[in-house]
């Protein structure tokens, strides 16, 4: 089944946007009649049935919307420091959009090597994975921020702080509390600072480890993501 | 610390091979008296030091070696069906071998789009994977195989079927005992078919969920490595 993402999504008569209406029509090649999923990103799913297809205005109708099934009752944020390579933050975003995640902050710190991202892109590359995955709710992505921003922030989640330190020996299992929101930052590849360990820790951050493996920053982003959901859906049953 | 593969490495002097003597000469720089680590492959680390750097054939003095971090009281395989885009396979071995797992299992089934692929660079991909993480271990990666092949082989371990259908209410954690071998089964992109599932369970495989999202292919088979590896780590607090 197709999904399309239409933000202002309501009961009855819409348009699609012409990217939108061209790909149901030219490349899915739907016809009137045809069944379709729309999210509006928000938490909501409307099954819809294509009334005109038009490569640049198909006009779909939308039955009485219903809850996606990707609810769950706790915020989940991670915080990234972007990677060198680009393609590595767009593969952690794809993959904690399928497997699940509430908000994505970007940051940069004192070892960072990359300052600037392509927000429009990556928000291309959520939008397809919330597509793809059927998905009725949008990741959040954050602007841009120095580290020390975040921090300071006030946050009404539980505060992890990933970091690769022999004092380090509580886990992200051991501290994280299931059904509680929870912020979990993850370094660049250099991680943090010492300072910037320091600075989280006075900001109320418990450092954690991700456990014995050594991990790419962005294999540590989703090993955090799926840790998070995974113990949730434990202490569910 | 710069790690070089040497799957016949032991106590003493040893050459390494021109692409790594090249890559530590020209590319990290290393000299006369730099440290560097050796793995081979199978589970042990040596402490090295390098005698000769010479770009065609650097010479290195190895330590006695020592057990690597990344050994588990478990057998951990995954049995995936190559995905159609090969990045999609390659990102996985790639992440799998950083969180940690032992073998890998390719099939093709009824659902199959991708029938051949590209062994020696899919090695390479491990290989490169196992030196950024540090690890003394390649996961060992087995042949092509058709599925019927797969089901009908001897398995000490316990063995479980990732299957997207209602009928399906166990996951993968309420099922999976730790400190058992496993072996998962992952489908490709149109998931298995009703018959393969019946010759499975035949077989003595049993049908899993692994938790309520859509998940692609390759983000299954991580999220099963994943899993595994963590059930086993809350088992051993």
């Amino acid at each position: 089944m197709h999904l399309a993402y239409l933000p202002d999504a309501s009961e009855g008569l819409m348009s699609l946007p012409e990217d939108e209406s061209k790909h149901c029509v030219r490349v899915l090649r739907m016809r009137e009649g045809d069944p379709m999923l729309i999210s509006n990103g928000k938490g909501l799913l409307f099954d819809a049935v294509v009334q005109e297809a038009h490569p640049k205005q198909t006009v779909v109708f939308l039955q009485q919307g219903r809850k996606g099934y990707d609810h769950w009752p706790f915020e989940l944020h991670i915080a990234i420091a972007p990677t060198k390579q680009n393609e590595r933050l767009e593969w952690f975003l794809e993959k904690a959009t399928e497997i699940g995640i509430d908000h994505i902050h970007l940051f940069h710190g004192f070892h960072s090597e990359r300052r600037k991202v392509n927000v429009q892109r990556l928000q291309k590359r959520l939008v397809a994975a919330m597509k793809q995955s059927l998905k009725s709710r949008l990741p959040v992505l954050h602007d841009m921020k120095p580290l020390h921003e975040l921090l300071s922030c006030e946050w009404n989640a539980q505060k992890l702080m990933a970091w690769i330190d022999e004092s380090v020996t509580d886990t992200l299992m051991d501290v994280y509390e299931p059904g509680t929101h929870v912020l979990v930052l993850i370094g660049p590849e250099g991680d943090f600072s010492e300072a910037e360990v320091k600075l989280a820790v006075e900001n109320g951050f418990h450092p954690i480890s991700l456990g014995p493996a050594r991990l790419r920053t962005e294999t540590a982003a989703l090993i955090a993501c799926h840790s998070i959901q995974l113990l949730n859906q434990q202490a569910e049953k």
